[in-house]
């Protein structure tokens, strides 16, 4: 049978095989967070021709069912059939994320230490040639060599010293040895190859980002971003864990990233004349879910109580062993996971936010799929992750999207009129609304009591913005000529869940060490969505703590930038495990605090109003 | 094309490939000392029907190539051929060979340390279960366990991190962790597999030997011998370099030796009930040239001068790495080589041997295609290969053959009649003569006054058993129905010029220390010849110096005995890395000195007839 889209290719499709299965096997892919399991309700095509069965309607409108449009992972073609994909269906993959720089970092390193120390080292061997009367092998040769240098402990694979003797005599017995800090040997390398790069690499569970860095004088060279394709399969880590385990496709998932990783790399490699060979060294910065993934690790007891991980501390293996495209005896060291929950990239944000080395008492938050908060200074650190879920990156949010073009990143309700005035990234037609535009509308609508306290829509307000569907209220934010965008009160729902889930995750931390909110001289904000986020807003609504805007500080994708600095100092790769080995993890997920404390935190901004003076009084100037 | 076999098959043959090579290609393989070069004259074939096409005639006699008899790797057919494999011509592999018995060795062991310490060690770990509060890793949790047991350095490889977590649970937190005496973690065994298994190997380049141990208590459980496949491409070492190098067959050797290994092995794990994971540690032992075919290092530049191996002193790569069939993360040791033409063999034959603990002054030699020599004793040690040649095992010598079925093993003649008596292994119609045959003949020759001091026949005799051939002149040793066997004037040049090597090598390597035989106490002879060696033909021809019999000890295989000693001792595998240090290693082939006495050696027994003087008693006597 065949699938025949609109204004594209006709694919073959496997009878028994669901339409979005069929669409992904020929390189297709739709928006599915739920993994493709008919839940999610967002791999919607049209059907325009041919028989069909579908097995679920979820999330879908009676007008859209008559529209013949359902859900491409129920829905089974018996025929022939000839669909539609709406763009809010298709996943893009490759457009560019916003990348911290490099600079200050270089400079901080410069100032901590005289000379740079990456993973690889160099060292220039100039060996008397062999023979008869000097007859050690080519081994023990190196041995003597480096001996004379002090380095008695130098070990060597059987993929190095398969490669040795051919190197040794092409280079007339004069030439570098690079090996790791561990002291295993890794390449024999021209003496005209002054040069060695590196790589660093944040894994995100949406978007993976890989620096290319001249490890000599720590340049960053280039830079590539693109989504993580593990995002076919779902867009949590939980839901990865399932298709990883009950899915069967651990192999799968871990090719999908490792293939990501390696074309970006590719590009970066042709584009800077680089080769393989002379990239003797990654480091990874990954949440503890991806980091398992990426290495091929079964990650089931991650989501089973009591929630292990196999490994946090990882030695670092070569990349041959990850399947990375560079120097196939290249160490690969893995920035070390706190817990099941707070994993490398957090390790990697606190080491580039610089916290654990101060003594006041600092707050950082990631606010992405995990919502991780740590809780310290240079004395003592606590961490937890507050499951906030995907949604300020538009997962479980109806029009929900990534901050990208299209985007309503802003939103203002004039309190009398529901006029509505909105921000959209590239000044286009809105084509649906990111974290920062969610946060912006529950305040507008609460402040203008179009919501309650609950988060629910007053019934009494006359608005055509205001209407009731199926699912409930909605309003609308933008009536556009193909399809509106709204926020509906199942969206509002879910946005309290999150945000009670961040807030109520910082207080149980603080409680944990018998502490409150007040004692924290300041919060860093990291991940991509921290770029966006207006405090003041994020306050109204009960999600940061209300702390004057000065307080704040927004660092960006620290995790990519922790590992720029793991990758270029044995110093900060020590700070790193250090860190790791300092943080308490707390499991909030059993802890009866908690969920006394989400259950206040549903409310907005809070049940105790008392511990939101600047919210009580704006509220009470309004009412 | 097609080759039909008379009494067997009928064999596809690729237009442009020999005869040898399309029987090789269907796995029918035939002698071939040289390789298939058209050199050495054994892969004899006779074509009975069918147009062929021949490149040479070596060794041919007139009436064999009257016979239409070829050498099938210079013969190609040119149609459809049918022809006939004498016995002679086929490669026999999977006879049984003698091996020394362990039981002495493991007494030996057990005198010296309480317990036996293989590479690998076991240890129980009870770990407590993981809780939401005791929340660790699996690796940090072993580590701790670890930790309480003083044990603070294990490294954990990416294949044992990969099968931890499910191991771990299976067992349910109670099981065995073996690890190698480096501190490498290999696998987590159920606690109710209280043993495990080591392999010992000998990787000869005529055999291969295999033992199967308990590691626990020492016990050899089974024993597995064959001869070691890449015969197929040459007899001695220098031909199986050409073919590494030359050939680009690297891989295809090393495949070949660890097939045969891998085959003896799987057979030995059917008969004694031991799965492959069991069997976690394995040492190798062998010659320069055939451990670097075991790990496919390329072994070019052993043969080049100044003649240099890659590696002396292996590391404890694993089992994975050398495509052995057993436990995938097992640590496979190699029992260190001295030199590109003095391996591992020879160590683990000192090992063996003791004589690097005693203060007598000894001299090992192992008469093989090397001829190994070593002298010394608990202070000093020195070596050097001889270059012997393989003819006392057959090669090179017309009908010659190793100590099977059907080898003339002892030789008496009448010094009147010239009578001769024949011993013959199995006492069946004699097929060839091997190493001990050829000794005694040539030590009866001479004293019967058949050959003269420079081994030339002496042209006067009357007897039907000498006659003059195309080639030179022969002694007809058997007048056989089929065949006749003799010993050629040019295979006695061959003898003399092995006798020689070997003696001329053991006073070069005592004159290098400034030292004569007479000062040497005990003389060991290894390898599979010594079981069969008549010590005083060996004087009487001047190979063996002239000294008491009971000075000479024959201690078989003890480079199968070595290995198996450094698979149950860490000490054994101290003493053996200390032995092959301590060696000094001499080049014969570029020593002025060698020459000299090499030349002197080349009569019956010697130029110098002072230094044997026992042979010179019984000339006289028999004058």
């Amino acid at each position: 049978m065949e699938i025949k889209i609109l204004n594209g290719r006709t694919l073959a499709a496997e009878p028994g095989k669901s339409v979005y299965q069929a669409l992904r096997d020929n390189g297709v892919y739709l928006v599915a967070s739920c993994g493709g399991k008919g839940v999610c309700g967002k791999c919607r095509v049209k059907i325009l021709e041919g028989k069909y069965r579908t097995e679920s309607a979820t999330k879908l409108k009676k007008k859209e069912i008559g529209d013949k449009v359902v859900l491409a992972c129920t829905t089974f073609p018996e025929e022939d059939i000839h669909i539609e994909i709406p763009e809010d269906s298709k996943l893009v993959i490759g457009d560019k994320i916003a990348v911290s720089k490099s600079k200050g970092f270089l400079d901080f390193l410069r100032s901590e230490e005289p000379t740079l120390t990456p993973p690889v080292r160099k060292i220039m061997l100039s060996l008397l040639p062999p023979s008869i009367e000097d007859n050690l092998s080519d081994v023990e040769r190196v041995k003597r060599s480096l001996s004379e240098h002090d380095i008695e402990e130098m070990r060597f694979s059987h993929g190095f010293v398969q490669s040795l003797a051919k190197a040794l005599r092409q280079h007339n017995w004069t030439a570098y040895l690079t090996y790791t800090e561990n002291f295993e040997a890794i390449s024999i390398v021209s003496p005209e190859r002054v040069k060695h790069y590196g790589l660093a690499v944040d894994i995100g569970t949406t978007t993976v980002v890989v620096y290319l860095v001249d490890c000599t004088d720590g340049t960053l060279l280039d830079t590539g971003v693109t989504y993580n394709s593990q995002m076919r399969h779902g867009d949590d880590v939980i839901t990865r864990i399932v298709h990883a385990t009950e899915g069967g496709a651990l192999q799968e998932l871990r090719n999908a990233v490792v293939d990501d990783i390696n074309g970006l790399l590719n590009a970066m490699m042709e584009r800077n004349h680089i080769s393989r060979d002379d990239i003797d060294s990654a480091v990874i910065s990954g949440n503890t879910t991806m980091v398992q993934l990426f290495w091929g690790l079964d990650p089931s007891s991650i989501r089973e109580e009591p929630y292990i991980p196999t490994v946090n501390s990882y030695p670092a293996w070569r990349a041959g062993t990850a399947k990375l495209l560079i120097n196939h005896q290249a160490p690969v060291y893995t920035i070390p996971c706190v817990g099941s929950y707070v994993g490398g990239d957090i390790t990697a944000g606190l080491l580039a936010s610089k916290m654990h080395r101060n003594p006041e008492i600092a707050l950082f938050m990631d606010i992405g799929t995990n919502g991780e908060i740590v809780v310290g200074n240079n004395e003592w650190l606590i961490t937890a992750a507050t499951s906030a879920g995907p949604c300020f990156e538009g997962s479980g949010i109806r029009h929900g999207m990534r901050a990208t073009e299209g985007a309503i990143e802003s939103v203002k309700i004039n309190p009398t009129t529901f006029d509505v005035e909105l921000g959209v990234i590239g000044n286009v037609e809105p084509a649906g609304i990111c974290g920062s535009g969610m946060i912006d509308a529950l305040s507008e609508f609460f402040f203008a009591g179009i919501i309650d306290q609950k988060g629910k829509f007053s019934r009494d307000l006359n608005s055509d913005r205001i209407r009731i569907e199926e699912e409930g209220p909605e309003f609308v934010l933008h009536h556009g000529e193909t399809k509106d965008i709204v926020l509906t009160e199942v969206d509002i729902e879910n946005l309290l869940r999150a945000k009670a889930a961040i807030y109520a995750g910082m207080s149980v931390l603080l409680k944990e060490v018998g502490l409150s909110l007040d004692i924290v001289e300041r919060i860093y904000i990291a991940g991509g969505f921290g770029n966006y986020l207006n405090v003041e807003k994020a306050i109204m609504i009960g999600m940061l703590p209300d702390m004057p805007k000065e307080k704040f500080s927004f660092i960006g994708n620290t995790s990519i930038a922790g590992a720029y600095l793991c990758l270029l100092s044995e110093k900060m790769r020590r700070e790193a495990e250090d860190i790791a080995k300092k943080m308490t993890y707390i499991e909030l997920s059993v802890s009866h605090g908690f969920m006394d404390e989400y259950m206040s935190a549903l409310f907005l901004p809070h049940t105790n109003i008392d511990l939101f003076p600047s919210v009580r009084e704006r509220y009470n100037k309004e009412e």
